[in-house]
């Protein structure tokens, strides 16, 4: 069976998150629906990460297996057509070997979490960033940022739900980067790893804001990190300032 | 009465545009009913640019007259509150003199338009661009829009709802950026003058976006312009990438 990966844009505001869930609605049921539509016998979709209810995605990827040849253009525009009027949209297509896999053939996942500090309700960026009163310090943020980089035991980041083997990961990077608006300033941290932790990600934005606030001292990371203890994590942020922007793999499938 | 200067961002879906009206929802009527809450016999507010349902601002600017003394910042606060959840902020808040007028006070308006070309539906910017399916010759389009700077009568660009007293203005600059996204590319019109016509941006954007597709010659804009007839506009663009931008005054309000 000809097998394909899609990379998906999706606001998460509508959804349960990723995944299909029985009650409500995932991302995933809905983009298998699609297919369905094009191919009624379509079994399920992999996706590369599973985002939680209200996190965005601009680079998630996932594969399917059809039984038809398509062409992947032709393909994508169909879906998009059936995925109307919900706010996802498959932004590229590629026909991949069966070797591929969206979710076991990744080997780097990259974050991006948006922080907007004004005072007025933000209004073009609702829903789209996790919104804050008062500047934050970016220097203080980075140092404490610093800490988590590396391989640790990141059990003080991770959900209590996290059904990971291990605690154990490799933080490749978190760089967190100021951008002056008219009337605001944005924060945006980078991050990127091999894998992360059910709230890994979310867990280090809410903690290092308290740093950036004044709350916590940028070594506070350090001693929360080797405390090994979800207590000791600082709260965690809000969902809608959250993007999986990309994926990768050791062959790139959309070339 | 102390009299205040409001600067004013907005989303343009919900409304039916800035002005209040008997039947249907003003962004006006929104900002003056948050204003009775903090003053019950609060009077009108004057906005400087109308802008038509669906069209957004980001740098609207209006004044009213209140009793009380207020201290700005607090009453953008106050009106912030009571302004919620419609997508309207007041961004800026300076008490001014008796001369200013929001509207007559003007000098200069700038709008922003934004075109996003690329093939899926847009997601985090649906509602906030015009987005068409393929890239446009930005320099094609710049050179059309270069037809149109200086002082002309732009009867041809003016809907036939213009009330204005005389078809001609002065376009003081109308600049096409390109900027290349993550599999898309925006357009971004940048345009300025003392004043405008109803429909004005619109039908520049409009009558530009066929030049960029190649339907127009970008001396076709040139003919039409000459025309001094309706009839020989292009298309007008959709509201939704429509932004009023800035309102510039001989001393700016908000310092």
């Amino acid at each position: 069976m000809p097998r394909y990966a899609l990379k998906i844009e999706y606001h998460g505001a509508p959804f349960v998150g990723w995944q299909r869930q029985k009650q409500h609605l995932g991302v995933q049921q809905v983009i298998e629906e699609a297919l369905q539509k094009l191919e009624p016998d379509c079994g399920p979709i992999y996706g590369a990460g599973r985002t939680d209810a209200g996190v965005h995605a601009s680079g998630q990827v996932a594969h399917v297996d059809l039984t038809k040849k398509w062409d992947a253009f032709r393909l994508s525009e169909a879906l998009n057509y059936h995925l109307k009027p919900n706010p996802i949209a498959i932004t590229n297509c590629a026909a991949v070997d069966d070797e591929f896999h969206a979710r076991f053939s990744a080997i780097e996942r990259r974050y991006l979490f948006r922080i907007v500090a004004r005072r007025a309700p933000t209004v073009f960026d609702a829903g789209l960033v996790w919104q804050v009163n008062n500047p934050l310090d970016a220097d203080a943020m980075q140092k404490g940022a610093n800490h988590l980089i590396g391989q640790h035991d990141f059990t003080t980041f991770r959900s209590v739900m996290c059904q990971a083997q291990s605690p154990v990961k490799t933080l490749d990077q978190l760089d967190i980067q100021e951008i002056q608006l008219d009337g605001a300033i944005e924060y945006r941290f980078h991050v990127r790893a091999r894998s992360f932790l059910h709230n890994q990600v979310r867990s280090f934005v809410g903690t290092l804001e308290r740093v950036g606030a004044g709350s916590w001292h940028p070594d506070d990371v350090k001693s929360a990190l080797n405390a090994a203890d979800r207590a000791a994590c600082g709260p965690v942020s809000p969902p809608q300032g959250l993007y999986l922007a990309e994926v990768g793999y050791p062959t790139p499938p959309f070339g």
